[in-house]
């Protein structure tokens, strides 16, 4: 598989300099970290911080901004940093009004951005966090099972990151960012694997004419493979499949996430957008806020992801609302 | 080649319904046309409007907004609109000082819209408009020679569109177009061709391991095949041709986009971004501007595109700064 990189080796260390020279005037990299710092951080203000392996791109650092996070913090490929990272980068967001953490439910990131907690509030600062499981995809039963961290991750930071702007403390913040965890799923769908670069290996077999219903963001096994009919079809698959979480009805209302997984056009997810809508309208169901876009990532992987955000708040939407100079969003 | 996608004759609408969808609360569609027109057209200023084929996602309704385009106008898929179509878009963007066409060289598209152009006028709408010729692609003896207008049209939009908006005149604008297509160009690499929809066909053939410089956007042939060895080689390809069409010095100062052709994941763009970025340092250009993403695609071709603008006057740069709601930006 073809990539625009040099020796893989240098993978993450490249796209975090070509990350601070595209956002310079906003971001910088803090030398020898993989931490994406923005250069104007709000005084008084708890810091939301979030990250994890790159691969994932443009999260996490597109989500660092005005209104978003104070800083990623950027780990190898599809490998969450090391806790002093984390540390490093909570003592430089930190701006006495303590630190949020966004973690996604993955074993090791998890250990790690908790390691990190536990060292930052020995040292004084205040640190609070929640973990992010939006990935609904029904797993076999000999599978560990448990929900992931995926896409939906990006709605929780830009709530979180949105109440923080606005006063709200760390403690508050927690109640809210569960909430918004309990009402969000997310549920993608493969075209294709991704390639791990330097290697030639896919992060999964997949038959030309197939399609994995269930993938995780680092290629994790889906539910079900089955061939590519029609858009229609996908979005009918994800969208029901979504809906056996909530307790939809005519005027529940939705903020809605469509996002690509890396190599997909733009033109294939509006197309998939459109269809979303169709199925979500014929419900009743008020989409109050939409996204569409590449978000989260699993590096050349082909597909989409659909997620899924019961608005339980008015404030909710505000905070998606508030402006941003992030660049992913 | 699987896509996302419902019957292939439907693409155009759907997408452009998806777009619609996707950006209810700033842009419509114009009910059964290709045209994605801003809600809010601020009175009494130029408007500046493009378009083209579709397959180039996001161009062109992502950069319709405030600030920049006040419609597009999107045919079928690499084929432009016709120019009954144009002429609505034209009369729908008129806000009594006249409209702006920004045509990107192509055969098929300069007859469409000027004869839109003529057709405007007939019914006593002022329009004039500039041809963009940004692919500076060295093409052999036996082709056809011309350049055709491929990604840098995307920073004529900009720049035309901010002059607009700060009340400059439709023959100043004429002027000021002319001025920064003759200082931009453009240059291509396709790692892999894009295919159709509803085709197995692709735009051209390329061995797996082959890359091809100076491609186009409609996967027009390029000038060279050559195997993939790096993004460091593959910037100094792009850079050194590029500075052929200039005499960049020390102190010269460039706006620059780094464009993914379609299918290429973030990842790979910004590690070739800080590739560029180095060679200019060496050469001591300053880099005033950059933009790094997806601006015009070419369905799902892998690859990416660089474009250098040099800076002639300071009101480039405050054009390319203004703020924009646009979705592509």
């Amino acid at each position: 598989m073809k990539k625009i990189i040099n020796k893989s080796k240098d993978v993450v260390t490249q796209l975090l300099d070509g990350v601070a020279f595209a956002q310079e005037e906003r971001l910088e990299r803090v030398a020898k970290t993989g931490i994406i710092l923005r250069r104007q951080i709000e005084p008084g203000k708890v810091a939301v911080i979030s990250g994890g392996g790159t691969g994932h791109e443009p999260a996490h650092s597109g989500y660092v901004g005005e209104n978003f996070l104070a800083a990623s913090i950027n780990g190898p490929v599809f490998t969450p940093p090391p806790p002093e990272m984390i540390v490093k980068a909570i003592e430089k967001a930190d701006q006495g009004a303590g630190v949020f953490l966004v973690i996604k439910n993955f074993e090791a990131d998890v250990a790690n951005f908790l390691a990190a907690e536990a060292l930052a509030i020995e040292q004084g600062i205040e640190v609070k966090h929640v973990i992010v499981n939006d990935d609904c995809s029904i797993e076999k039963a000999n599978f560990k099972k448990r929900r992931r961290g995926v896409a939906g991750t990006v709605l929780v930071h830009k709530i979180v990151s949105g109440a923080a702007a606005k006063g709200v403390g760390l403690t508050e913040l927690v109640e809210l960012a569960e909430q918004v965890v309990r009402s969000l799923n997310t549920l993608g769908v493969a075209l294709a694997p991704g390639t791990l670069p330097g290697t030639k290996t896919s992060q999964f077999e997949l038959a030309e004419s197939e399609i994995s219903f269930g993938i995780g963001i680092h290629g994790e096994v889906g539910y079900r493979e089955e061939p590519l009919e029609s858009s229609e079809k996908l979005a009918n698959e994800l969208v029901n499949k979504l809906k056996t979480q909530y307790h939809l009805q005519s005027g529940s209302q939705l903020a809605i996430l469509i996002n690509g997984l890396g190599s997909t056009p733009f033109m294939e997810l509006a197309i998939f957008a459109n269809d979303v809508r169709r199925l979500l309208e014929l419900e009743g169901v008020e989409i109050r806020f939409k996204k569409v876009g590449n978000f989260m990532t699993s590096l050349n992987m082909a597909g989409v992801s659909l997620t899924f955000l019961e608005l339980q708040e008015s404030c909710w939407l505000d905070y998606l609302n508030l402006p941003t100079d992030a660049y992913a969003w």
